[in-house]
């Protein structure tokens, strides 16, 4: 057994030495520059037998040429000469180490031994390794990050990701932000040549700026080890997966990325299944899930009402709920009845709940979240633009009609809501800007259903588990 | 048998009535307006017994009190009072009359009375009947609509769009825009008392500026009509159908939108695999596939090259192309030697061909493009938005790294192009205008395979449907 709490080095690190630092375009470059304009100037050695000063800091020629004591390095030399680098870390006597550098056990049978010879070395002298083939941690808790992102991906969330390619952890910190998804801790993984994805699960499960997981993977490092830790966090935080490699080329191409043997795929399933871990099936699903296990309660049972003001997106939302397992909310014969008394008549009133034109959304909102026979609610907040348009040129504010969703939602903090809407950015802005951080906005009516199902699913499995 | 060219009357009307034009807030004062907006004064005329003027145009009391001639009524007044403005219409000798109230099967029994009154009178009086319970009908062609629409939306293009819903017509008719999705005509059609989606469908086989036809069903109106027309429209066009009321609930839940009859799954799915229609299973997979459709060429065969900057999302959308049928293709030997020669050392030179941070995308999709083994090809080109940034600022532009795809495609127009990409939409607008009108951007990787698969399988209807 590994000491789990010894992982906190790579995210709160008290010196770094970033080895491969240099003045040429590219990560030893931007790393530099992007610590110290976070503060970090104070903390931050670089090293680079080439280079004597950088962005104002003084240029080591060797990680054993610095002052003081060193924590945490970050490789960014080619693969070749990592090797002597991990020496030299050895002799320094660093703790932990992150080798963003690529061209190991991803590339050839060389590469794989770098990667052995770096393993070995980092057991010997007790130093974990993160890495190779990744860009390492962001932790929006303190801020540090051993890679340069945008300033607004350091928003402080509560999901974690864990996900194996490096640029996959990039591209979702981009994307992110503008979706009102912002993360606790990312870590991307590589090639794992020592820290696995079970022990950073371990670990992320006693975090407690998280409060879900997310992992991107294209194969497990050791499947006992998964489950052991899978089964242990997901009775404490739900974990969600999207897992690649599923098909015969995709293992393969699985292969070649990060080196993964991805194994049959019934078996990933069956495990994750028993480990209470939820599957998402694409990109767009897994956030949309990890985003409303972040901010929502878990439904009492699955009888789920859809509040909407279009019909079909209604209807295509009822059919992906009974797919996965929901069931659509009988309303009691008083909710119908006083509904029906204020709304118009070519209103049909049942579940889902078509306000159409109406304008009825609060007061609809309001009858579901107060009916006893519902357990969660989705809310798909849709109007042709141009009419809101004309709304607010006559001089009616544009978020008067669904302002009032958010104090709605306050009647019963018990009941999951969930919203989607569709439309030009500025509408859908408009009501993520509505919702706040309170209630998410997902992307699309199918991952609604997709996430309701998650939280009912999730509460389920904590039953059994209990 | 219909004649199917009466129906250009609903997307080309020499003249107007607007009954139920007002001065309150709604589609009665919106829709006027829109139209004299866009160029439409001289032909249209307000219909409303309460008022006198209207956006400086006179207000007539009765359909049957108008000067002219009149082609096509246009009516937003209450469901109970549109039997009798039916009968003015008829009796004034109007050619179409497209109803947009709500209020009758949709709702309850005494509306479906209304419906089928209403179906009478037009019947008896030779009109032809859009709705009720709709929005109408778009033609960018020469920008006519029935409904008020964002000025964007009537930007020029390929795609057609036949749906039940007049809230779906709208809400798509927003967001396409910023989408890179353009329409050439849209229609709701709400209850269809009279017209069909199987008269549009082959309607819109005869229009010129449409490529692509896509429908959002709820149910069909009359199977034998659909699979007939089907039939005949897919051999020249392809089909796209998003259907709902899959499951019992979404049965009823699309029986109280408008009034459909659902029927059962799989004799849809039968219907839909012999008529060579495609199907979209969810909202935006219906468009990112008619998306691709409507621009690139069909596949020769199913060997799909995958050409990305991020090994994951490369993984992700291998696995969802073996799902749908289609193959990775095996890059010819001469492919990867001439690669390889320029490629950096830690490049794994394969399919997908991941070329991470290299900068070698343009090469990549030449290399790609140029080999026989390769049928279609995906691109996805994502970067760290940080590192991007970092460039522009040292002066090198941005675009620098992708203007090269759009080039490299000229170089075969025979193989379908698809790109993806995931980031910050700065990036992600950046791709878009790199790509133009040419190379369709599909919202995620999942539906970059499931367009090409698309793509591949209407190649393979037309070759046997031959």
């Amino acid at each position: 057994m590994t000491d789990i709490s010894r992982l906190r080095t790579f995210f709160e690190p008290r010196s770094v030495a970033i080895i491969g630092a240099r003045k040429s375009f590219g990560f030893g470059y931007g790393l530099p520059k992007f610590l110290i304009d976070h503060g970090f100037k104070e903390m931050i050695y670089l090293i680079n037998p080439n280079e004597k000063e950088l962005h104002g800091l003084k240029v080591y020629k060797n990680v054993r040429d610095l002052p003081g004591e060193v924590d945490l390095g970050i490789v960014i030399v080619p693969a070749p000469a990592v090797p002597q680098v991990m020496a030299d870390c050895a002799a320094k006597g660093l703790k932990a180490v992150i080798i963003e550098s690529a061209g190991f056990s991803e590339v050839n049978e060389q590469g794989a031994r770098l990667e052995r010879e770096i393993a070995r070395i980092a057991r010997s002298a007790g130093i974990r390794v993160i890495g190779p083939n990744c860009v390492g941690v962001v932790n929006t808790a303190n801020q540090f990050a051993s890679c340069e992102i945008l300033p607004e991906s350091l928003g402080k969330g509560a999901i974690a990701v864990i996900a194996q390619s490096g640029i996959f952890g990039n591209i979702l910190l981009d994307w992110g932000p503008e979706q009102g998804i912002a993360f606790s801790k990312v870590v991307t993984i590589g090639n794992r040549c020592d820290v696995s994805e079970s022990e950073l699960l371990e670990y992320l499960g006693t975090d407690s700026q998280t409060r879900v997981i997310t992992l991107y993977l294209e194969g497990v490092k050791d499947g006992k080890s998964f489950l052991r830790a899978a089964k242990k966090v997901s009775r404490k935080k739900p974990i969600v997966v999207l897992k690649s490699g599923r098909t015969e080329a995709g293992k393969a191409a699985a292969a070649s990325h990060t080196g993964s043997i991805s194994g049959q795929d019934y078996i990933y399933e069956a495990a994750f299944r028993q480990a209470g871990v939820i599957r998402a099936k694409t990109f767009h699903e897994l956030f949309d899930i990890a985003n409303v296990l972040s901010r929502q309660p878990l439904p009492k049972g699955n009888r789920i009402a859809v509040v909407t003001s279009s019909g079909s997106l209604g209807v295509l939302t009822v059919d992906k709920c009974l797919d996965l397992g929901l069931k659509l909310a009988k309303f009691s014969p008083e909710t119908i009845e006083g509904f029906r008394k204020s709304a118009p008549q070519w209103m049909s009133v049942g579940n889902p709940l078509d306000v159409g034109p109406s304008g009825m959304f609060a007061p609809a909102l309001q009858a579901a979240l107060m009916d006893e026979n519902v357990d969660g609610i989705i809310v798909i907040p849709v109007v042709p633009f141009a009419v809101i348009r004309g709304w607010m040129q006559g001089g009616i504010p544009a978020g008067m009609l669904f302002d009032d969703i958010l104090q709605g939602s306050r009647l019963s903090r018990e009941k999951p809501l969930i919203i989607t809407t569709i439309g030009k950015s500025e509408w859908v802005n408009n009501i993520k800007n509505i919702s706040g951080d309170e209630i998410p906005v997902v992307s699309s009516p199918e991952n609604a259903a997709t996430a309701m199902a998650a939280l009912y699913h999730y509460r389920r499995f904590l039953e059994t588990a209990a």
